[in-house]
Formats: structure tokens, sequence, C-alpha cells
């Protein structure tokens, strides 16, 4: 496929043109436009500028407002709620990430419910963001029925991701962001137009059968959730805690009301932060001598404990840290091969409007 | 293998009896008795009386305190810290989980860190015992290595269990509780005695290599995580919550401080609780018309709407509830059949002081 070159500040200034152009207010349009270049930026092009076709979509049918103010709520010390007013979620996010951190920081742990807000990007993002910080971080999201729970061969659950981001001061955090679907739908579709078979357990056939066909999964089948029954519980998991424990939309739920202009459903997104300072300090191997030592933060630090697990995981062959791949493409500063096709058409959602 | 029928309250005796007769004070023989006791009423066999040799090698040698008397601090409204003075984790338990549930429906969220204690059972014993109580919570721990990280062929992980429950007024909660490991290490031993094939993915032989002979991978191999790189990621996140959060010990770091008595190693737990009470009320699906409203707990609540997602999955032919299996085994009020060499050694264990 023809590419076409653009740099980090051409990739940012396309897409916050192109929502600005299609009913976002300034706010929204650069909250977004950040969230898609900082994606293009690491290489994590599924979650860049290919998804703003859907952003526009859902501005354009009116499902999404581009002019949403997100309002935070505290509801305890340690638990929070921003209600993204039915705009985009980095919106929402940049209202409420400041706001968790600070209560994580004075409580040690504390907890934000994402509401009313509509989810097309990554969630690195948020966890990624709260471990700059200095706190360890979980954040998950519903969406819509696409994986069927293990043993069924209906879709039920979303692709459910889930992300874990822990602190590393100084540099990168450890970072993980998955879907609990064994592979991704678009993943899915590469591998059958690739005409490459998938490993087992990806998904299901229209018919309900277990198959290793690509074109048989994405043609009327189903995906399945990763690591078997396990998998689903996670999945499951999530659907509790995007959902049922923020009194939002299950997948189910979101598929039924959403008005399927191919952009973002709403839903809910639980993000948790804690606290390695509060929490490590005074704690067995914190090194310290004395309870008034380790109040005081002496001994061990839990930065330096952490680093040698790290360690250790980089002495093994074949091992990987979670996220290292993605920052090391951050690193490079230079512009980006984009799909020529894709910046042409979303030049043309700029123009159209 | 022959069976004899014990009834559940002489399951507790005996655990009980056999624990005070190798230095566990009465609290503490309590405590670990009854978790003894609840997994073979639920069947858990692998987390019942099996492991009472295990218990009694680790009062004998002294690494464990049988009398340890655990200290809850509360380092803030919403973090709490039991210090299990190096006895077994039922104790500290017991002394944690009502803080832990007092905290989190006074402020929404609350986390507990378990450090100094010694982990031996299921977690969905804790994990239950806060959805009982109306809570959402999430716990984890790590063991002792014996999962590769996914492309590695060395041990580092322990099976690294984690648990989640979600509350149901008026009935059992809906639960998990899964090794991260792809297989249990007794599992795979029991398929090689059996003769059986394990799936792929369930481990590696003693030269590395992807093998689906259980004799290979009991014999010097390793296990995988489940799920391949994405279980390998949760079973890293389960290391960095359970011990470099609570400055408590990697799988790796308890393994070489152990004294490789078979009984548990010292270890750190993490354990979450959320309040759907607070985080749902108010929130968009909460069907008050409102704020007020909401906050008087009117319009659909949380429990119902979690319902109506649990009846799709029960309308799903094949798929199932985790948790359902051990709580309709519970029901039954009879005596359990135990593997009767089992309860000898057991009886010799407690005579043999």
């Amino acid at each position: 496929m023809p590419e076409t070159e653009l740099t980090l500040g051409e990739i940012h200034a396309l897409a916050r043109d192109c929502l600005a152009g299609n009913g976002c207010d300034a706010a929204n349009a650069e909250a977004v436009a950040a969230t898609v270049t900082a994606a293009e930026r690491d290489g994590a092009v599924s979650h860049g500028l290919f998804r703003l076709p859907g952003y526009v979509a859902a501005l354009r049918s009116g499902k999404v407002d581009g002019a949403a103010a997100p309002v935070v709520e505290r509801l305890s010390p340690a638990l929070l709620r921003v209600d993204g007013g039915g705009g985009f979620a980095p919106g929402a996010l940049q209202a409420g990430i400041p706001a968790l951190a600070e209560a994580a920081h004075a409580t040690g742990v504390a907890a934000l419910a994402v509401v009313r807000a509509h989810h097309f990007a990554a969630l690195w993002h948020e966890t990624e963001a709260l471990a700059e910080r200095g706190l360890a971080a979980l954040a998950c999201t519903a969406y819509m029925p696409a994986v069927a729970p293990a043993g069924a061969r209906e879709a039920l659950f979303g692709t459910n991701p889930i992300s874990f981001a822990w602190p590393r001061p100084g540099d990168t955090p450890v970072v993980f962001d998955m879907a609990t679907a064994a592979m991704a739908m678009g993943e899915v579709q590469i591998a059958a137009r690739d005409g490459h078979a998938v490993p087992p357990g990806t998904g299901l056939n229209a018919a309900g059968e277990a198959t290793t066909d690509p074109a048989a999964i994405a043609g009327g089948g189903v995906l399945l959730p990763f690591g078997g029954y396990k998998g689903s519980a996670v999945s499951l998991m999530v659907e509790l805690l995007a959902a049922a424990l923020l009194g939002e939309r299950f997948s189910f739920e979101a598929a039924a009301a959403d008005n399927k202009d191919g952009g973002p459903p709403r839903g809910g997104e639980f993000i948790l932060a804690l606290s390695p300072n509060w929490m490590a300090a005074g704690g067995p191997e914190s090194g310290a001598d004395t309870e008034a030592e380790a109040d005081a933060g002496a001994g061990r630090d839990w930065a330096q404990h952490a680093a040698g697990l790290f360690e250790r995981i980089g002495q093994l062959d074949g091992a990987r840290l979670p996220g290292a791949r993605r920052h090391h493409r951050r690193q490079d500063a230079g512009p980006r091969a984009v799909n020529a096709a894709l910046v042409g058409k979303i030049r043309g959602l700029c123009e159209a409007r």
C-alpha cells in the first residue's frame, strides 16, 4: 500500500483540523488529536489516524458532542467521577486524570469512574499518564459485542481491553494494554487478506465451530477470549468494572443503544491509581531498620526493588518487558509513514464539511 | 484411591487439632481450619486437607509462627496494611478483611496490603467475604517461581493467582480464582500419571521446547502463563501488585529466602474492595431522574443491572458463570469423600508431636 510521510506535527494538525472542521471545539479537538498523534508516534497505528473517520462519523451523526465540557466530581477522598457529557473520552480523561493522581497521592489509592464518554483510543494513554506521576495504574473499558464467552458460540463481551502501568522514575513505565479477545478483529481481517491461518483459540466460524481460517471468523464468525475460560473470566470482570460498577452500559447494552455510525459507542471506563510511595514504605522489604525510618522513607526504595525484577526479566533470553517496543519507537522524532489513501480520506473529511 | 467419608465438622476438627498440636494457638488453628474446611466443602480439594502437611511442616521448621498476632494499620482512610507477624495468611485476613470492608463502605474504594504472611490457600475466601459484604473485590498474590515469562524458557513468575468477586445480594457472588499459569503443576502431574496429553501452551520440557507431554513438563520442565504473552503480562502485574507495591517479596525472592520445608513462603497479597453502592449511584444507567434521587438510591439498582448481564450469559448455550460449580457443591451439607491415605497421614502428624 502506498504510504506518505508526515511529521508528528503534521499528523497532529491533520487530526485537529479535521475534528475542528467537523464540530469539535478547540479543547476537544486538541485532546483527541494528542491521543491520535501519540498512537502514530508509538507505531500503534490501529489507534492513530485510522480512527479519525470513526471520530468524524460520530460527530456528524450527532452521537458525540464535540463541544462537551467534562465535569469532575469528587465522591469521596478516594473516589472521583468524570462525566464526559457525551463527548470523546480524551477530553474527559484530560479533566479526570490529574484529579485522580492528586487523590491517589493524598490517600494512597483512588479510583476514577469515567462515564458518558465515547472511547475509541488505547488505554495506555491514561495508565502511562498516571505512571509518569509515580503511580501504578489499571484501566479497563467495555465496547460492543465481538467475543463469545468461553464455551458459548455467540458474541456477548466486547474486546474489553485492560491496561496496567508501573512507574519507573526517570524511565518509561512498564505498561501493557491488551484486548481480552485472543486477537483483534482487525488482525483477523489482515490474516484473511494475506492468506495466513490464525492460531487455534482465536475464533469460531458462523456455525460456531472452532477454526483457524481467519476468513471464516471475520465472515460471520466470532472472536474468542484470550486464554480460554481464564481470559473469558477477565473479560467478564471488565464488563462488571466498566459498566455494572459505574452505572454505565455493558457491551451488549452499548450496541443496542448505538446508532451504528461507525464511531465509538457511549460507555464507561474504570481507572485505578495506586501509590507505591504510600504502600511500599514500611513494608518488610523496604529495608528500613525501624518503623520511624520507614516512615521517613529510609531503606531500599520501591523503584529499586522493582528494577530487580525487571533486570531478571531482561536476563531471560526471549522475554521482553511489555511496552518496550512502543517506547523504543517513541524515541524516533522523525516523520511517520502513513497509509496514503487514509490521509487522502481524512483530508476529504475536512473539506467536505 | 481409597477414600474415607468425613463430615465438615470432622474435617474442621481434624485440621484444627492437627494445627493446634503442632504449635498453632487457638485463633490461628481456627482460622486455618476454617479455610481448609471451606475448600473441602466446595470441592476445591487441592486447597483443602491436601495442604495440611505443608502447614505442619512450616510450623515444625519454625518458618511460620503459629501464635502470630496480626496487626491492622490504617495508613489512610482508603488504605490498610495488615502485618501477619510471620503467621499463616488466614489469621491476617480474618483481621484485615472486616477493616477493609469498613473502609470501602466509608470511601467507596479501599485497598489492603497483606504483608509478612504465609499464603497457602485459595483467594476466593477473601474476595467472597468482601462480596458478601456488598463489595466487588480483587485479590492477587505471588508465590515461588514455576512459570516462564512468555518467550523465555526459565521459571521466574509464580503461578500468581488472581481472584475477582462480584456481589449478588441474596445470592452467591460471581467469583473467579485462577492461577495465571496455563495449568497448575498438580494437574500436569495428574495428566502424566493418567497418560493424557496437555494442551499446547501448557509448558516446556527441560530443553525449553514446547511440549504436550505432561511428564516432560513435570520432569524438569517449566509451566507457561495462560494465554501466551497476554497472560504473561497479567502474571507480571501480579508480581508488581503483590510484591513491589507492598514492599514484599517477588516470587524469585521468596524462593531464595524460603527454607524449602514444603510449606508456604512468606509473601504479600494485594486486595482491593470497591463499593457499587458508591460508584454506580448517580451513574448514567442508575435510572434516577435527578441527582437527589440518585443520592437517595432511586432508580435501577446496580445489582439488578448486573443481573441483566448474568441472565444473558445464562442464556448462552455452553457458557457458565465462574464460581457456580463450587457454590453448587457448597449446597451439600453431607460428608465429603477424602483420600484415606491423606487422612491417615494427617492423623500421624497430630500424634507424632
